[in-house]
């Protein structure tokens, strides 16, 4: 059996997630594993470093599968970019020793959140950002980002509901910059709790809009109560950029 | 009667274009026109600067319209904003001598192209780019952009059938600078022919992959046949980004 690791970007706006539901047509994962089960006759399940919800893209996302096929890595590259539909993209195919796992083996991972920030709307930005027509505090929330980051129990930015798993993350960086009309958020850590960066972008922007204060944060990482911490911002505006292995 | 210029973006990408056809619904003009019905309750005719082919996108596309609503120009813009799809946004709204007429006053266009020229296609420009994956040699397109430049007759360079207008324009300026995996072609002058823009950049692609000579530009404008020139490039790389006015 060979296993292969393959980086994909795709365009989240008409698809139900990553992960396979029974109507495979609307999730990325089943697309890609129905165009697999094509070239390889193979009902193979294809492990992704991590879901992504629903609206939600990805520039480099990774995932493994194990196969039988002997055909080249170019021939399936150029299968995938004919018959994937043109918002799911496979960039990359490498072969890969049997151990590697895409989930298990992630170290770390980056995402963007992006803010159309001004009273006019994109018409072009509309599925990859969020219209938030009012003035931020970018100095105010960058100090908050710097509360941020470190290790911490997240569990108070988590759609999680009480498990026995660890909420302890570390994050190693946050920035935020403005770009034209944009604010551009980056995260950079070893993992993220579900809807973790979501929430963390809404609670820098109610602290950026004055609704909510800097030490704030102090407390819902005392108090770990989800709704303590802001809203949860919508999904298209989020992509997740890089998953790091060793 | 007052006279009202607006300043539309719009992703072009689910329209027919610009100029309103039976089905006013699959139009950009006519999704206009129809909220400006809504507001105040007159079938008006909007004047576009000119039209844009089906899937092609602009950025500043002006147009304007004469209407008896006596309403603030906040109130009928925050109208556009919540009524019109959200791949149609009129930017800005302003009051204008009775004269003016978008399409009569123009002076001067500048549009943008864009391929992306990479072997592996992108889910985001998937709509606003086109995917051209081979090498382009950029030296040799931007020679040849420089012989397209100034006042020429681009008979050649039209997908017009034989007619008494003139079809001598100027062109003021050319870029065409790499912007990671994306070629962006700029094109300023005081008019352009019907799918003018697109052939052009299908000529410069001829040139840059060594299908077609530099000195073939001369060619064209002295024999006025456009079978001479090269392919029309997709619609959906070709972005209307600003329209002059004295």
């Amino acid at each position: 059996m060979r296993n292969i690791k393959m980086t994909i970007e795709y365009d989240g706006t008409r698809y139900q997630g990553w992960q396979r539901l029974g109507n495979t047509d609307k999730t990325i994962q089943g697309k890609i594993e129905n165009i697999i089960k094509q070239l390889t006759g193979e009902t193979i399940e294809i492990i992704g470093s991590g879901r992504t919800d629903a609206g939600t893209h990805a520039r480099n996302q990774v995932a493994n599968f194990k196969t039988e096929y002997t055909g080249s890595l170019a021939e399936m590259l150029s299968f995938f970019h004919k018959y994937l539909p043109q918002d799911i993209v496979v960039k990359h195919l490498e072969e890969v020793p049997d151990r590697f796992h895409a989930r298990y083996n992630a170290k770390g991972k980056t995402y963007s959140y992006y803010l159309w920030n001004d009273p006019i709307p994109s018409a072009f930005k509309r599925h990859y950002s969020y219209h938030y027509p009012e003035t931020l505090n970018l100095d105010a929330m960058q100090q908050a980002a710097e509360l941020l980051c470190g290790t911490h129990d997240f569990a108070g930015f988590s759609a999680l509901k009480k498990s026995k798993k660890s909420t302890v993350r570390t994050i190693e960086a946050i920035t935020i910059t403005r770009e034209g009309h944009e604010l551009h958020f980056t995260f950079k850590g070893n993992g993220f709790l579900h809807k973790m960066v979501r929430i963390l972008v809404g609670t820098l922007v109610e602290i950026g809009s004055g609704q909510m204060k800097i030490k704030q944060i102090e407390t819902i990482f005392e108090q770990k109560i989800r709704s303590e911490a802001g809203e949860t911002m919508p999904a298209q505006g989020l992509f997740l950029d890089y998953v790091e292995y060793e």
